[in-house]
């Protein structure tokens, strides 16, 4: 049995306030004790963060990055899937995840939200880290409603939403 | 000097209703109108009427499609653009445009908007066509502001506010 | 009815030839002649190379090039896909093409014939343009034979192999 | 540091042999040895066979598949890049990787190996394993002899061929 996959999206580097980051590093952290795989888009800020939770308990990290150059990716990837697609990679990033955490975040973590409402992901956003997560968290994207974008107070409840989803894959 | 390139994005045909249509329509027909190229996502609905509008006037389009063949497209594109990518083409149909205009429209046409605001790209929507155009017009995407998403009552206006921020590059 | 996309595929300019870039302007020149769209990479050498030659002859270009920026295309692409993609969009220039020729050429050229192989397209080289198009016409690139890579003496038997394939289109 | 990723490239089950296959095995079972992870493309064949010889001598395994849903994937990949770009997720394979092995192979190996050598990856084909693997290894793809591609007798020494290269960044 494979292994859940979660993506954490958010900011980049430039845009992430210590508040987020420490935010994602407990996303990362409840990933890495649920057993699941991190998925994310390699770089910094919430990305680096989340590897950093989720390598210092024992996690595995996927960084799926723009470039096509494994060194843009932030240290803590186990394993660094350099597309070369440039942004489009938000789409990949999406498409490999079986569910979705966003922690702040600007429009590219929209862009990655939006793939995974199309593809009918469980979607969880933590508004306190702000950004795309406070802004878009609570509710559908389109007039379709695929699938409802859920909101979790804090980082155990948001991975928690994900993996009962899917059963109990985990010991922990 | 190469021609403007204006993408209209939108409700494929199972969304569509006949008044957005007729908006896509007459959007495809301004686009040729004022010597502009239509790029769009090449499939029904929204794409297509706009398409035909154009090919009504005398225009050219351009349909980006998410297949590898292009018998997918819909008839009224002159050219084809076959990318096999499936839906990571919307970043090709916002990178590829000089300004965009959205009418309906739900998940995928709201990727492309954020595609078309990441990259600062001209936005307008015509919020009385329904969806993404008239949930998201009038506003920022993100934290950032990077680029506010103009409204247009007519799609004489949306092409307008384009064309007329390029200069006069055509004698309409 | 739509117009045949015929892709030529070679050399970049850092390489091409002079002699290389008269082959790739008069398979330019009989693209236009022959009625049909030219696509290509939008870079230049080769690509820019047949695109002056289907402009001197009243033809259509299309340049499909990897960066997000449409700047960054030939002079001579009336229309630029701006795929942002890197070069895996050499796939979307064989996926888009009808047929594809190949004047010169290296590995670029080489992945751009596979993809066109795999897809069962069309193929042509004009092995007096060397590289690419001497070393890989009139052979099968694997075991499965999906389709035999003809070769042609000049600019307009190439043209010609693939508009008779798809019957006449044209009044030429 | 991280671990090398080694790709393994070549036929889907349609085309793979069971001498093919079990050289396959014997790749994916020398990577794991070395303690780097596997890369591949995630489907049938040569790709399936690599990865069950990876696992079952303790490696890790991810699959970057053209579908856009994981479970187009081998039931032996650890983690699946569900790419959703089609094909085009053969370059994706190719830039993830420190070093690519060959291993029998159509046309779509040969795309990748292709990438490869654009980018100057570490080369290596196992001729006795037929396809690609035999008809291009020990020699150039182009004429700009970027990177000369070796051969190898064994799955022993083609691993060994590229972790040489990197150094010793594993004990086994």
């Amino acid at each position: 049995m494979r292994r859940l996959q979660i993506a954490v999206i958010g900011y980049n580097q430039d845009k992430s306030s210590e508040k987020t980051n420490q935010i994602a590093y407990q996303v990362g952290t409840e990933i890495a004790k649920a057993n699941a795989v991190l998925i994310c888009g390699g770089l910094g800020g919430v990305m680096e963060n989340a590897c950093k939770g989720a390598k210092d308990h024992g996690g595995m990290t996927v960084g799926i990055i723009p470039q096509e150059e494994s060194k843009f990716a932030n240290k803590f990837c186990d394993v660094v899937i350099a597309t070369g697609i440039g942004y489009a990679r938000d789409f990949v990033v999406a498409t490999s995840a079986d569910g979705i955490i966003a922690v702040g975040g600007g429009v590219g973590t929209l862009i990655e939200l939006c793939v995974g409402y199309m593809l009918k992901k469980i979607l969880v956003t933590i508004p306190s880290s702000g950004g795309t997560a406070e802004n878009f968290g609570g509710r559908y994207l389109d007039d379709r409603k695929r699938v409802f974008i859920q909101t979790s107070q804090d980082a155990h409840t948001a991975v928690k939403i994900i993996s009962d989803y899917f059963g109990s894959q985990q010991e922990s």
